[in-house]
């Protein structure tokens, strides 16, 4: 296999200036102040700093990503020779629609101002696609996945597209953990995780079939999302089991996370909690496989929970999750190999190995076995949907610890595996920190179709300093 | 919006000489026999003889599927050098694996001999893939869709692409139904079952959202199947609304149905049936709305049923199942506009005015209403099942009636659309003949995963004659 970097499209490679660092200590943790274009330039900054160590970009044109970002200030304020002007910039108008009998109209563009990384299985139409594998390379799509459309519609300027591991599934690409190039970002978002802890990207698109958002969003110390399944459009992003396979995305804080939301799904914006929330501790089976950093992240944010007002409860693990997320990996192999099968037959010598032994397990799965998990999973979900009848949401790890050392794999999903299985929402709070001071997530999960108070819940511990402010990756 | 002619790959225009009409006699109604590239030949002598007045192909390029073919039987005899030699291909190896001491061992290929068409909304590396829209001219994939990749394993032959509505939605492409060229042949998969039922193909990729495989099938005379939601891998498949699009096919016999299920979905061959099915009626709210030949369809079918000893019972329409397929339209439209995002965005003015039309529906569906469907979508699936405990089958109308005059409209899917909103595998039987003699289909409907059953029962009911073979149209 060819190293992933082969198809990049470089950026600078000289170090940070004094000059670059300053002007990252500018860089607001939200992101999203000002015009586009100022915020394509605090990323370029960021870029400067910190690309040359983390690897988190498979493409970037920095001039392309100006020219979107001026088109985008143009569309704001109604006329593309106002593109640039700051003063017309700051008061975009609400309605979108042109007039026939003044200036036109600027759009409402309510991500304006956010810089977007996406990670390289979405298709993008003005740039190349090679989702991380060389079958792919130089790989030019006729479109935009649905997702990049709507947060491009809604105002957030595309950077680039962001490592991805093979395939959207474990071989990792060269991305390093922005707080310590030595350990794994995570994976298989592993590019966009980074981007945005390093403030190369306000947000940014990833995708999860076992844990490929919530473990690099707690390796990389920023907030991750995966909402309920199906509710965003997986039209142009490359599948590999489509029954788990999961737009999620990533942002430094919770008010972004629901902005796009909502520019995903057309869904109302989060309403603030009327109450304190309750909130259920599920210890699953996995719970004794915890590094102690990732029992405490969980322990401790209960304690402080409670602190502040709201009630914790511990739930007993239902029977009917008995064994469910150790199945994951049989339906995914399973459908993987119905899914990638062209890649299969005709560039099997260009897969990596751990990709080839995954299909085979695949083509050896009994199909009478898939169906029994299946069922098992409908049957779980439809239970599961009783048991927020008593919790607003439930509180879980996210990892089994800090990330790993070492570049050469992405460090386990199996936190995450269950959720993806059962379809419902489910968060990563950046909420503690490792033995080795890396970042470690706790995970909070919510009942199906109900993303909105999922993120409330996030959104009201940010707002009492019960998660802290992300702390942006140093360069 | 350029007609959908233009991007297509034109074909020998001249009408079909003695020569091929003899020829077509010899077209047995299941194909499959003989080696791929004699497949090819006489499938080619079809396209000659039906193709001028049709017009089922977008893209058909004969020396490409002659070369695939010889490829298919050099496969099948496992040296290259034997390529097109009948008595080789005559005894193809079903081990598939190469042997170090002797001849290379042939693969088994199941399908091959059967000529296929695909849809044009399925993604092809070496043909065009135009969704019938002008936003798509000339776009190349890089990617076999899983589906024409499990096909092309199995041994089928690829003899090109066939027309679809615009986007696999409602605005026609320019084929006629091959039984009256004045009628629509059905949507969206309209080149697919006119190709099956013109011997230009044996079989035939479609999909279905809202009726894209019941409503040809019937209006064509062939055999259609729409499985399992969710048992064939959408990858690669242009989506239109991702809860409800469903991969499909058509053949002239059950077996092939049968033989393509087997190929996609990996699992074992329908088995007989031990003995003759229970059949259950059901005349839903939509019964009223049926025409005389569409109700005849149903009712004969079940006296025959009884007449051959199957026991056949009422089934009262449930009362979960009220005004569910009237709101599929709601799911469809909702999930369209947030999945042809980039289409809307990029070229509305070149979609048709009903595509724009159903987008403009789906951007003032409340999504607290989309939810509420989905919610009773679930219960409704969950709760059919129990109807299954007492029925092998169920057997309800296709369509409306025999295929529409005119070619401005693909016809009415509304029997088809309570079925795809469950999830259910469903089948056309070609069973029946309209007032003016075009044929009338009736619909069966299996229990979700048990795609082998239903395809079971349709084939006993092929082989006692209850259902007649279909008829090859004429040129």
């Amino acid at each position: 296999m060819a190293g992933p970097a082969a198809g990049r499209q470089l950026i600078g490679r000289t170090g940070p200036g004094r000059a670059a660092l300053d002007t990252l200590a500018t860089v607001t943790a939200s992101g999203g102040s000002g015009t586009a274009s100022e915020a394509v330039e605090r990323a370029l900054r960021a870029v400067a700093a910190h690309e040359p160590v983390v690897h988190a970009w498979t493409h970037l044109d920095p001039e392309r990503a100006r020219r979107e970002a001026r088109e985008i200030d143009a569309r704001a304020v109604g006329s593309p020779s106002a593109a640039g002007s700051p003063s017309a910039a700051g008061s975009p108008s609400a309605t979108g629609s042109p007039s026939a009998t003044g200036p036109r109209a600027g759009e409402d563009l309510p991500l304006r101002g956010l810089v977007l990384g996406v990670k390289d299985v979405f298709d993008t139409a003005d740039q190349p696609t090679e989702c991380g594998t060389p079958i792919y390379t130089g790989r030019r799509p006729s479109a935009d996945a649905a997702a990049v459309a709507l947060l491009r519609a809604a105002g957030a300027t595309c950077l680039g597209k962001t490592v991805t591991a093979e395939l959207a599934f474990l071989t990792p690409g060269p991305t390093t953990n922005p707080h310590r190039p030595t350990h794994t970002p995570g994976g298989s978002s592993m590019g966009s995780a980074a981007a945005v802890a390093t403030g190369m990207a306000d947000i940014a698109l990833g995708t999860q079939t076992a844990g490929s958002v919530i473990r690099p969003a707690s390796f990389c110390g920023v907030y991750g999302f995966k909402p309920t399944f199906g509710s965003v459009s997986v039209a142009g992003v490359k599948l590999f089991a489509p029954s788990l396979d999961t737009v999620g995305w990533f942002a430094r804080t919770p008010a972004a996370l629901d902005r796009v939301r909502v520019a995903l799904t057309g869904r109302p914006a989060g309403m603030p909690l009327a109450s304190a929330p309750v909130i259920g501790v599920l210890r699953t089976e996995e719970w004794q496989s915890c590094a102690p950093e990732s029992r405490r992240a969980v322990e401790d944010l209960a304690g402080s929970l409670t602190a502040h007002g709201a009630r914790v409860v511990e739930v007993p693990v239902p029977d009917y999750l008995d064994g469910l997320a150790a199945v994951q990996p049989l339906v995914m192999v399973y459908e993987a190999v119905r899914t990638l099968v062209w890649e299969e037959r005709m560039h099997r010598d260009r897969l990596s190995e751990g990709l080839r032994a995954a299909l085979d397990r695949g083509h050896a799965t009994d199909p009478a076995e898939y169906d029994r998990v299946q069922a098992r999973r409908r049957e779980a979900t439809a239970r599961l949907d009783g048991l927020f009848d008593t919790v607003d949401v439930l509180l879980t790890p996210a990892v089994v610890g800090e990330a790993p050392a070492g570049l050469d794999t992405t460090g386990d999903p199996r936190f995450a595996r269950l959720w993806t299985m059962l379809g419902t929402p489910s968060a990563v709070v950046p909420v503690a920190t490792g033995p080795t001071g890396l970042p470690v997530g706790a995970q909070l999960v919510g009942r199906v179709g109900d993303d909105a108070r999922l993120l409330a819940v996030v959104a009201w511990l940010a707002e009492r300093g019960i998660v802290p402010e992300p702390r942006l990756a140093r360069p």
